[in-house]
């Protein structure tokens, strides 16, 4: 990958105080071949090439590469799956898969994951319709060109009956601490289930929350139009951040000590310590995120917090090294890269 | 107190990284009255008034004042207790009783204690011999004016058996973070403690033990003579700090990134929090004096770090501040004090 092109996640975008990114996935299959599961290798690697060529062939394609995930070394994969380019499932599956990816890492079409294509919009704080409108040009211009599986009452088809329909997977990656402070998240957590939208961790299904970063994802795709699901979505994200805001006024108002404290000391760690693990450096980066949020913590830039969130992560610190890192020099490289950016 | 002086406790003296301060103490009480356990008012009084005229009107004298702790506000004798010039038992007890102190803070007399008289001198670093040069002169000057109770078999006559003898309570502070780290300071102390000596918290007997820092003094006063106690206790003292090098020196080999590490956050945390209690900002400072002392800090005197950990207890605060200060309050102003300060 290019390393001189600014990336999507090295600025700030729409109440970015809160909102660390938005994301729009779409499920589709090609109408033609069996969906990955049961396709041949022959198939699986004439569908990879004719779809990498395609976007790389077309109008604007000079803006993306394909990663083969085939040929491509461990480091790499997990480099990707860090900077949620690829799924964890696209990088363990075998036989020939792959990811186009754009330059600016905030658009990749995932092949031959579960689906024969999910193309992924990534962007900056809360811009959900963005994503969806950069998503459906490259939807449209794949689908003038391929023949989607496509159901006139189900609508697109997918491997997954929860993605019939739509095939999309709206997310926003929200920052919460003073509803992890207060407790109050197992109960947004439970609202916003009722309601039709997950809450997960930073890595997704399954994955614990770190640093009190958290994926609001819509649950339906069978019934409401895309539109509907991001209005939604969008709805229930703004209520959300009202809330915060409203707990970290009443926390201030309540003990007005006790945050200033709180994101310093974290400040004062990350400032200073000699080895520090992913999990704990994502949480102290989480905090001071917060004081700069709140205005206590000046002079720390707010879209370099959301690059280290990426770039502390281990693989990526391996390629910074141009080597594979046992766990003590990763703790220690990822404490010195800390120190020299704040 | 004049506050122009320097105190004794802001230089570092021998062995000054790992040994904080050494201590006399000689108990002492006049023939002519019942213990002070038995005495009547005016006599406290009057013993209180001839003591600290004598010591003040003597060659030298005007180095020396008294406090008289009938007379004094609670701020004023809780931070004698913290700068450990009296003890607690004379805080807290009534009746006609004071300290004759020094202006640098290295001697103090007190008078109406458990005893009469309870010489005391302070010094930094290994110093018990000089140490006990300045008790003995002053013992002197006092025994030629005033009548000792003294037993040609016994030797001075107290209050408690335990000091019968001699009266010496001879006393080192060391910190010992790496025999706290490995656990080692639970065989140290039983070790020590069949060798005659105790080994105690910051605060002396029944005190917890605060950021490593632990008193060693010797327990015997019938039987050795005051030299052979003080050869005894720096030869222990020795072995000691001995072994704490050795400690440190395994563990660096073992776990090299452990200790830079733990010492850098520690003064990450000192320089950044907003608000920190005695106890936590005592146990950081200890660790951040371990930093210097193995040479990994660099740029933080010692000798600060030996007043920071007097001048961080409540009642020094309050008395700084020039009034009364809540909890909150106080560990605001520590945390502030101490940011300024390293």
């Amino acid at each position: 990958m290019s390393e001189s092109k600014p990336k999507w996640y090295e600025s700030v975008g729409e109440m970015g105080d809160i909102v660390i990114s938005s994301r729009i996935r779409l499920a589709r299959n090609l109408a033609e071949h069996p969906f990955p599961a049961r396709l041949g290798a022959s198939a699986a690697r004439d569908i990879l090439d004719r779809v990498a060529d395609f976007i790389t062939g077309s109008a604007g394609g000079a803006e993306f590469e394909l990663v083969d995930l085939s040929r491509a070394d461990a480091l790499t994969i997990g480099s990707l799956v860090e900077r949620h380019l690829i799924s964890p499932e696209l990088a363990s599956k075998g036989g020939s898969r792959g990811a186009v990816l754009s330059r600016d890492e905030s658009v990749s079409v995932m092949i031959n994951e579960e689906d024969h294509l999910r193309i992924q919009v990534l962007g900056s704080g809360l811009c959900l319709n963005e994503c969806m409108k950069k998503a459906d040009m490259l939807d449209d211009l794949l689908e003038g060109h391929f023949s989607y599986a496509w159901d006139d009452r189900l609508g697109y088809l997918t491997h997954c009956p929860t993605n019939l329909g739509t095939g999309l997977r709206a997310s926003v990656m929200l920052h919460l601490p003073a509803h992890t402070d207060t407790g109050e998240i197992r109960q947004l957590a439970a609202t916003l289930g009722k309601l039709g939208f997950a809450v997960r961790g930073l890595y997704g299904e399954g994955s614990a929350a770190v640093g009190s970063m958290f994926q609001v994802s819509n649950q339906l795709t069978l019934g409401p139009t895309e539109q509907e699901t991001l209005d939604r979505l969008v709805q229930v994200v703004k209520s959300t951040i009202d809330r915060e805001r409203f707990l970290r006024a009443k926390m201030e108002e309540e003990n007005p000590t006790f945050l200033p404290d709180k994101v310093w000391r974290a400040y004062g760690i990350l400032k200073y310590a000699r080895k520090i693990s992913a999990g704990e450096a994502m949480e102290l980066l989480s905090v001071v995120r917060e004081g700069v949020s709140i205005g206590e913590i000046k002079g720390v830039d707010m879209a370099l917090l959301n690059r280290l969130i990426w770039s502390i992560q281990p693989n990526q610190l391996c390629l910074a090294a141009g080597r594979a890192l046992g766990e003590q020099e990763r703790d220690a490289a990822r404490a010195a890269y800390i120190r020299d950016s704040i």
